[in-house]
């Protein structure tokens, strides 16, 4: 595996990690048709947890055997597939050393009744599991948000001192925000920063809208002359929050949508300073030939060919 | 013990867990007159603590007796008998060896105030009773439903590390689920792949209806033109949502019923590719040689006979 | 101290313990007047924490010592005492060996604004003070019930596990149970068993009134033909819901009340089967010369005398 | 120092505590003024943090200084002092072996919004501060009650074993509880009763007054014909309550008051066969001399002088 | 470093702790333009977490960056820097040695839905940081005060074991406090009091308002006749009430406001014998050659220079 000085500089951001976290972070951006370039695209399958079988396997009955999944990733050439407890144990022998795995520590489902997500695995398991990180969500604004910042930070400490590293999906919800609030620009900042402020090593966040949410800091983007106006602006601002660049940010795609939004977004995040895409139903609710061709256009993007 | 093709085939997709434990998903696979096919009928009897002794046992009184159901499953040449703590201290010792047994970790009672459990034993109970596996109930859709599967991601990932099996009994129950909802296609197709997502080993779930519960659901089933007409189609809907059939699924009979219907629940199980039934009440409530007349048929009907 | 068939045959059913469990229940079967019979009688001094001093202890002023109770117990010829950590540590040196004595783990109180318990000792407090046993009390029903049956897993586990025997108080209480109900003939046997189910070694109910609660359970009853017009009938039904009488099981007194109607429970529990009673107002509060008496006279019944 | 007969006769009572908290409870027993004679008096500065500084210390602002209290302690010749971690942290290595201390583990504040408290040391803090004993403070009556006897178990379990005292504070509070209910006869027999029950070696309650809140607490000691009309025949009951004078009980003072009024309560604490006084607000908020002038007093009376 | 006879005078006040804790608080004392003086500045940058990135750094854009206050602190000669898990793991490797820094355990943030803070970080994290102190937040008044008080309790005593300084934030907040009282002169010199009382070696308040909130403390003050007029007397009884001046207390600036203000305060500070100033949104939302002016001129404030 080579590392290149572009990844070798990334590395060194992550001043106080352990080798062994080093080394899972630069296997994860080292690997696929992205190794070396600093950018990366993860395909992560939680819909399956999050909203049933049917509604996320059924546009593509492959995608209801786990090898699928694992098979689609490395075919693509992504750097990580992401997955929960049993979807990784059900392939994690078969594909072992193809791919850097992140074992999604926790999930919410459709029938939750609180905006709140169960521990569903451990930091023991994504060792046994050859894992190169684990993932965790959190929700900022939630009723719940307290507490799952504390069962993250023990993850986190865990898998710090475990060689792990740590993926963290920040997504804010309920409490005192608005719908709109949920994908609010400084909402969105906001909570990329609390994830590096937290600690993580990569950061997953939603494409920020231009929707402001809280009056005093729509005064401090004022006040700075801040440009939000396009969608790559927005994600400079967003990659800024993160240390000013220190960390590792991702976004994700969301539903299932047209081509063209997605090659639209991927532009959007390379030209603001993102370090890639997280996408999952826009990829394996496709045909596999269809997802492959896509990602290999997602691919030519971030390389600047498209 | 023979372990045929067959059932190799069935423990090379575990593939993540240790010997001990394949080698007892091998002990349950491979005990009693379906040994070998892949194919298995269990007896549980948690019904005096969830309903108490005067309904479950009054209507065939020496059931009142732990040994009488250990006696019945051996003699029936069931795969595995499945009870709780006290039931199983009062005849492990007598039968060791004889059957192999699921020691049922929490279980809720008539007079329970919510949709919870409580766990009444524990993964080292199982050990030192020398069962097969443990069992767990997660309520889906419950308020108590992520604390649920909380805790049995504690108790599966003590067992796994001991060489246990995991079985888990998935009900949907409560919250925003309609009572129709409880047994719905999509519901239990949804329960039981959340029961393979949390990497049970043998999954347990109700035969679903063919009602639909979530407007999404359906939508995803009748865009793929998924037929769920015929019991037998929804039972392979359920094995498909367990990993493509990667995970051992077994469909639960219910309250007593007669022997008629009991047999074309199991005609569907078998033709849906449902690997068997648990079969409670329909047995222990019914006397003894009329029980193992009944089970005998049901044999016949997994091996093709009846 | 001798262990007679009758006794062997009783620890032969306690068949998943180790021999330190066998051993302290021998202790309590094998000590006192009623020693080999199988039967026995305990006396339990929790109501100072239960109900205050003034109307524990106020009407025989001896008893607010502890050492009184201890005295009372030997001098009686009974089986065990019962009480709390300090009342036992109190006494646990000076009595040393004379009587088995049994911890009883939790309490409630008359100021409690809930129906749960506090656990106020350890199994290694148990350990400590030489008991044979620890005591512990759950409420079937309650709002809390499902907390205070893993409280007793816990403690169970540990007690099995450093050679103690465990007694059950098994009371219903609150929830959606009535008045009645409380102690009525199916909610008294359900209660029993959960009892057993829970992994007790000797049961301690109430004996139960002939009221039925719960339609189902009456129309089990009436289905099999159960009698339950006597209260020899209830207490054989209760034992029999006590995994068919593998499990001891005793019968409490309840406030302080005439002799007489003390001697009819005491028959109603020899004929009904059931190992004897559990006896403490209306022994302490009695004048000791009385006490010992009306001890007797239970004696001389258990043995078939009287 | 010199244990005297009558000191090593009250160790006696304490009979399965170990040697290292005999020596604890003699270490007390024997310092001071008060020295061999059973009785003792303690100064607990627990005030600043209960009601504040400004209330508790500007009316002596030397008493701003956690140096003083432990001089005054000293130098009037008490048998022990009773204060917060951060208070004994500030004078432990200065005032090492002067005198035994007792650090008191958990405290409520003016400002607290429930009827708890919170725990704000540990027993291995009052190891490494050289204390004789912890204090713990429980509210029977309480909402909270049930889990501030589970923190006192715990607290209490481990201190026993590490060779320390406990002291226990028993204050009914809230709940079901009237206002006048919480300095009752019966209410403050029954509190230190508990006190006893969970295992403490010295219980600290208010003196009662001669209100009865509970109708059949009332009736059995109308029934037994128990006199209670003097403060000096209501300290004895209390005394009863504490398994009939086995556990040592000391009364507090609370809120400032007159001279004569502090003296006529030794003087019935005496009388009643209490073992002495906990006095905090009248004694540091007074200047020092008046305070060890007053102190003088106290010793005498419970030497019988005065 | 050279330890001064004023500051070996400050660490004898310390007396319960052990050499490791005592040698980080002199490298704390003994650091930058205030070494040895017994005065201390502290640049806290929590802000990002607590009010987001927007807000907080926007009006000085340098600030998204971690290396930027490091480099602040350490340029303009402060005693320490303080600040989150991810911001210090952004760059303790790179100034290892430079400056001591405090690990902020705790945070709350603009989104919370309760008056609580989420434990974002471990003891051991300090440790492996270099950390020479841990920083936690409490609430008195708030209805999570007692579970704050119980987790300070925890990571104190851990810290303090393994040879740490603990800076407590000590900020009234809800329940029963008016909007005035969180800022009212008794209710801060209390929420002092409690920091010291909990064992905390360095704690940080707000400057109090003249205005008094609880009736009780007014009379007090008013007996005992204690000046409040000015802001230094506010502050010496603030001093006062942390154990008579043997505890460190620093005072915070709150949100940005004029330099003349910020410089009055600091006279105050020292006037009334405080310890010094914590002062984050006052320097970094300023450029840094202003902010660096700044803290020049606070410097020879403390020295008596200006």
């Amino acid at each position: 595996m080579k590392v290149t000085k572009l990844v070798k500089n990334i590395l060194s951001k992550y001043e106080s990690d352990c080798p062994g976290t080093k080394a899972n972070l630069a296997r994860i951006l080292c690997t696929g048709k992205l190794a070396g370039t600093g950018k990366m695209i993860i395909l992560p399958v939680d819909q399956g947890f999050e909203h049933g079988p049917a509604r996320s396997f059924a546009p593509n009955p492959d995608a209801y055997d786990p090898h699928y999944h694992y098979q689609l990733a490395i075919d693509a050439g992504l750097n990580a597939y992401a997955s929960t407890l049993g979807m990784l144990e059900a392939g994690a022998d078969t594909f072992a050393g193809q791919i850097p795995t992140i074992l999604k520590i926790n999930s919410s489902n459709s029938w939750a009744t609180t905006k709140d997500q169960s521990l569903n695995a451990s930091v023991d398991d994504a060792i046994r599991l050859g894992c190169a990180a684990v993932g965790f969500t959190i929700y900022p604004g939630s009723e719940h948000a307290l507490d799952l910042f504390e069962e993250f930070r023990a993850v986190a400490e865990e898998a710090k001192a475990k060689g792990l590293a740590v993926v963290l999906w920040s997504y804010p919800r309920g409490g005192n925000l608005s719908s709109a609030g949920e994908t609010a620009m400084d909402v969105g900042a906001y909570a990329a920063h609390l994830a590096a402020e937290l600690g993580a090593h990569i950061i997953k966040v939603k494409l920020p809208s231009d929707h402001l949410e809280q009056p005093e800091a729509k005064k401090a983007f004022v006040d700075a002359g801040i440009d939000l106006s396009s969608q790559a602006a927005r994600v400079r601002e967003v990659v800024r929050s993160c240390f000013n660049g220190r960390r590792i940010v991702v976004f994700s795609g969301g539903a299932k949508k047209g081509a063209d939004s997605i090659y639209d977004d991927a532009r959007a995040i390379r030209d603001g300073g993102g370090n890639g895409s997280i996408i999952g139903r826009n990829t394996f609710q496709r045909p596999r030939e269809e997802a492959i061709a896509m990602l290999t256009q997602i691919v030519d993007i971030y390389k600047g060919k498209a």
